[in-house]
């Protein structure tokens, strides 16, 4: 049972009806997770959240399913269960192979074991690693 | 300045040196960075930490790329400076484009705020993300 | 199911009996929840702790109903479902409306992704940030 | 140092350069921090991030005050230094006193041990708190 | 429901039958917990897994009561319900007391709240706190 | 530069003079670390603290030096750099050799590993797991 009650579709304002709207021609589907459905109490949230995530996961400078594998990594490292679930099936329905979804989750293990082993021994950073790497050249 | 001192390449004992000198092969460079001078204090924690993570990290069913970016989403979210840096350093050295990290740094902040989103407000999962979406059949 | 049993009010001792009877004195119900029947399997840590959550929550410079949006966002940000839960029903009970209630979950989402984002990029503190906001005058 | 150099006014595009416009205009100085100025080396991110925290943050159903203060928990609780350090600063500079910051302290100490409790201990959900709060009559 | 399917015993290569054959013969029992049924979907992760779990868990300078309590810590503070439960657990079955158990779980909630209030008010490191405990002369 | 001014022993208010006073005599030194100087502007909060910190670093069912390392595992976990170097130095001063220091380390990376991995897959949890552990019989 979420905090906020799932919305169906004809409890939404039009602001809410038009993400809806527009989340099923961008996905190609009629189903509409809960996410949206919890979010539409707050038609404005709602609104924001699918533009800037439509923006966001759209393919750019990395492929779609690489996305979705960073979205994976970020949520499980936050502990989010809904997020898990809902972006390894995104991940799923973008191609990954198990294979592919096995391995990004052991280097979600290794990075976060030398994660706290560098917080826990407090290592300095090395001085190579200071300089910006994102200078402006190319973007 | 470390909880523990930075080793040189004089006080290591056997073991130490001989993962010195298998990361230096691995790498094709004589630099040693931090994190490994500091677990070098405890030699066995030291092989087996690299011995994992050269595994993990070398190419298969995704590239080295995608898995440096898989590690930096990981260590943003749980803060670590010492593993974005590093990692963000690798990513560039195998090629990421200042696009392609500013990319993977959108979609670390989406999922942050979407990960927050969904545990504030408790969005139950949907009963289509619980079916398991690794089977076992193509590993 | 808890790690520990949920104690009923005749396996309490005499700390646990007089910290429950304060808990009901101070909210006005006989009402206790799963959190405390919990810690009251260590009466000296529960004494602790709900001295401490009264003196805190209760009125001073800062509403309680402000100081429930807190617990919230903080709660939502460790991940702690128990107490995202308990929290929301405490903000619902102070007054907060549905408006609040889904405006505050907009910040904690809005914040986590920016945090998300100055720890990604690790964004250098402006000079102007450094100097303590808090100097000791009006407390 | 960042991982992505600081920007100055000179080296930004046409669109970075109509969101620092409407930085200064909105908040009624000259100055942009450092965290626009490293998002600036992705103009769609920068236009997005800016757009959603003015929303976010405008006076609604809660003042902007308690807005910074749920932000300073959100920062506190995920552990970044740049967003606490500034959103403190920005705290401040809406009226925030010193006994208000400090009891915002104390909340947020308080919730992260009662989060940190209740999830060792894995205290099951009173059945009460899982009536959802947000019901969307008065939204 | 995992997102990966629970492998069986004779779901598994030769790989992962000599990894939990290994886990048999050193914890004495026949049981295999999910988790390790779930990693078997990439048996070189399982091994890895298990050899170090398996060395950093075993007798040295701490004893196996110590490190299990660590590894509650680290759990619960990492909200992951899974490892808490099962290693909690495991405490139990090397020895501890529920006075001992309660103990541990009041230090990780006032670290919780002390890590929550130095984050949140910046504490500067105190100078003599920067020096390297750990020396390299006794290991 | 914290937040917050360091506050000098000529700038407490009574409460606060009793708590540092408390504090010398119970650690046996005239030194008090940043993190007091910086809760004594709020002399509440920081009788609070110190009092419930004092109550559970006490000897009792676990020793000192234990309940020092759960708190590095905490504060490592929690990514908090000040309380990771001062009970780091506590957990020295307490006599940890750096065996033990390094063996805790390595118990944090091996638990945050497998805490990460078994958030990725939602591993659910083995029914043995559910039974509370602690009953109430023996504390």
């Amino acid at each position: 049972m979420s905090v906020a009650r799932i919305l169906n579709d004809d409890e939404l304002d039009d602001t809410a009806k038009a993400v809806f709207a527009d989340i099923r021609a961008t996905r190609g589907t009629d189903f509409i997770n809960n996410f949206w459905r919890v979010l539409a109490h707050d038609s404005a949230l709602l609104e924001r959240t699918w533009t800037s995530l439509k923006a966001v996961m759209a393919p750019g400078a990395l492929d779609p399913l690489t996305k979705e594998l960073l979205y994976i990594a970020v949520s499980a490292s936050n502990g989010c269960e809904y997020c898990v679930r809902s972006h390894t099936a995104a991940a799923r329905a973008r191609g990954a192979s198990e294979a592919q979804l096995m391995e990004a989750m052991a280097v979600i293990g290794m990075a976060s074991q030398t994660n706290a082993l560098a917080t826990a021994v407090q290592v300095p950073v090395d001085p190579v690693f200071m300089t910006p790497v994102i200078e402006g050249s190319d973007t």
